[in-house]
């Protein structure tokens, strides 16, 4: 357990160092299937302040099995992500800025070029505000069934990224570090569409055939990007 | 008296070292109600020249009560919320770059998100432009009055900011520290907005029950961000 | 002449060091009266190679009186400036971002706000694009006559900047240390201006009472902000 | 051949270090026309890894004379450049931003400057979308094929750079570093096109006599920028 926590710490404060994460606002965990241990941020914690005592374990029902602080208050979000998502062990949430203005302006975001589609297969979606009940009662847990609804006609492992309307993303992927790699590429993307769209509002996402082709050149069998390992 | 200086010049100097006020365009008041004494940054300092020695302090009426300097020509102002807002003990000013955005645009800062509603309980108002006497007159002490007029029907306590016209933003808080904190908020909200306007010219507030949620769950009685105190 | 020389080379490095000058594309001189001699960077040197021995002196007529470089192809411009406006001693050319932005889109920057009305007494005016005459003759020269015509009914010490149209800003004062100040000051009132319209396409330049509050408690007989001196 | 190899190792961490190319999102080849051999970054290497070992030596039709590496997986795209302009020794090839946004609005450059007129004789070129065939087939080799077909009416000495639609931009010179350095001018002559239309939609290139001016007073045989050679 103690590589999770090393590499649980290092993601949150590598949230802060690359920019993403502005104040505390951001978390990150990661999941150990074989022992079924999720380790997450501390709530409200500031990420120079952060040390490996202060991560906090948990089931997956959310039950402290290590750990003195109170977890992220997002943690419900991140469980409910653990449980349907059988192929990830890393989530990260940020308010990284321009994700979090494609959240604000409650619009997914379309697969304009081929920097996105070397990284997502189409557009990041847009879950859209939950019902003033879902926000009343379980506000984080619905959260997570939410983004899960949202994904019941997606392949979660080739659009690892998700928008929540009015809020910002969250990212998930084998590891958190690599759940941290695609928040980061996702704030470039982000960024590119942003421009791009305001550049040329009738922007029109790249021919399916050219989003294929860069998407499964560098993931999957017939990739052949890289070095061969 | 001591800690007020203290923090009063740390703010002034973290004021531009966040970025938050290019060339000497800021100023960064502490006031303790215990003796009455307001302690406020000199005009036209620059920011790495100044000592504590440099700092004015005075008393609500303004009159100097110890240092040698020229107080800032903005202290009419901070005067006028002292008098005003009961719960509050610091006044941060400056031209920090989007909050003047909206400013000079004359815009409000609509609720756009939870980053957002997480610091503020709506949006954050706009005070027009003052009449051509007012401005003639006491301009700084006017512009105070016409603060606290616009306030007469919010909260100070719960929107802890506001935008002067054509001019920039005031933020304030309990202490000096706490209303610097305010606006280094206020300037990534600010820009959060401003990008998401941009891309979406239809953009809406989030809902009430997302705005309440978000600002509740971090301020007042049934917060439970964060840790335990 | 030591002096200006080594005002005149920390000026043209503080360009680059600033962020205002991309590239080699800024020059800066500076002109003492009492000798006529005015001292420029040489043409196509890097900032960070540049020494005082690199520095060209000339005459208001161009000629060299010290130096082995070639001078500035902008000198022409330079010396008009200095024949023109009697009470300038620094002159700086840079194509800072946001000043170009507004040169490029043919647009003066209005007086949107304080921040503008505390350094420039009302809009930075744009000289149209020279004949193809002017171009194809003497192109430098040219340029410096088509400014000082185009503040034929401006005071260029209460607006000393101006916008060339499809290349960018000319700043002067008293020193080229103001010079340089000016064109720092400019880059950020650009960029207010520039994030202003976007956000505001019917944003109004502030009342008149206001800007001149601003400008002349800053400047002039009636001054009241800073320290007495 | 030493020389070459430290060229290009030196510009493609270049390439990062100046921020052009977020992540491994780039590469740089340079040509040696009197043996034959080009030399190119190895495929989805970090920057910060990689060493003058791990760069890979090929002839003109891509067979590897040299290294261990597989090469960049754009390498194809080089190789047609070198054959088709035999004035050029160096290509660089990235997803820096503000090109990146021009490509995916598929917009060229228009020359809305002197700053772009310093260095590119006309706007920057797009070339469309390939075909689902040529995408299909030999994708990189026929991106190649497609810029050179574009380059068919156009010098490619007086405009060393295109964009390529929905991806991003390739440049070229005389060297790798003349390359590195025409995509670094690149970037900001976009940025400053990108905000010049956002601010004026109608904005319109500069005069062809001013165009002309700028370009040949620093490029070929009447240029009279920069210190005698």
């Amino acid at each position: 357990m103690t590589t999770i926590r090393q590499q649980v710490l290092e993601a949150n404060v590598e949230l802060s160092r690359r920019g993403l994460a502005p104040f505390t606002f951001g978390n990150a965990s990661a999941f150990d299937r074989a022992s079924g241990v999720v380790v997450i941020k501390p709530s409200g914690v500031s990420y120079t302040a952060m040390t490996e005592r202060d991560l906090v374990a948990v089931d997956l029902d959310g039950r402290v099995v290590e750990g003195k602080r109170r977890p992220s208050s997002d943690l419900p979000t991140h469980l409910a992500l653990y449980r349907a998502f059988d192929s990830i062990g890393g989530v990260v949430h940020a308010h990284s800025h321009y994700a979090t203005v494609w959240a604000q302006a409650s619009r997914e975001i379309p697969c304009l070029g081929t920097t996105h589609a070397d990284h997502f297969h189409g557009s990041v979606p847009v879950v859209a505000h939950l019902s003033d009940d879902e926000v009343a009662g379980d506000y984080e847990a619905n959260t997570g069934h939410a983004i899960v609804r949202r994904f019941s006609e997606l392949d979660h492992r080739n659009v690892p990224a998700v928008l929540l309307a009015g809020h910002g993303p969250f990212c998930w992927g084998a590891t958190v570090t690599d759940a941290l790699d695609t928040m980061t590429v996702l704030e470039e993307v982000a960024r590119l569409a942003y421009d791009t769209v305001v550049l040329n509002a009738a922007a029109r996402p790249i021919p399916d055939g050219l989003r294929d082709k860069h998407f499964f050149r560098k993931h999957g069998p017939g990739a052949y990007y890289g070095q061969p390992r």
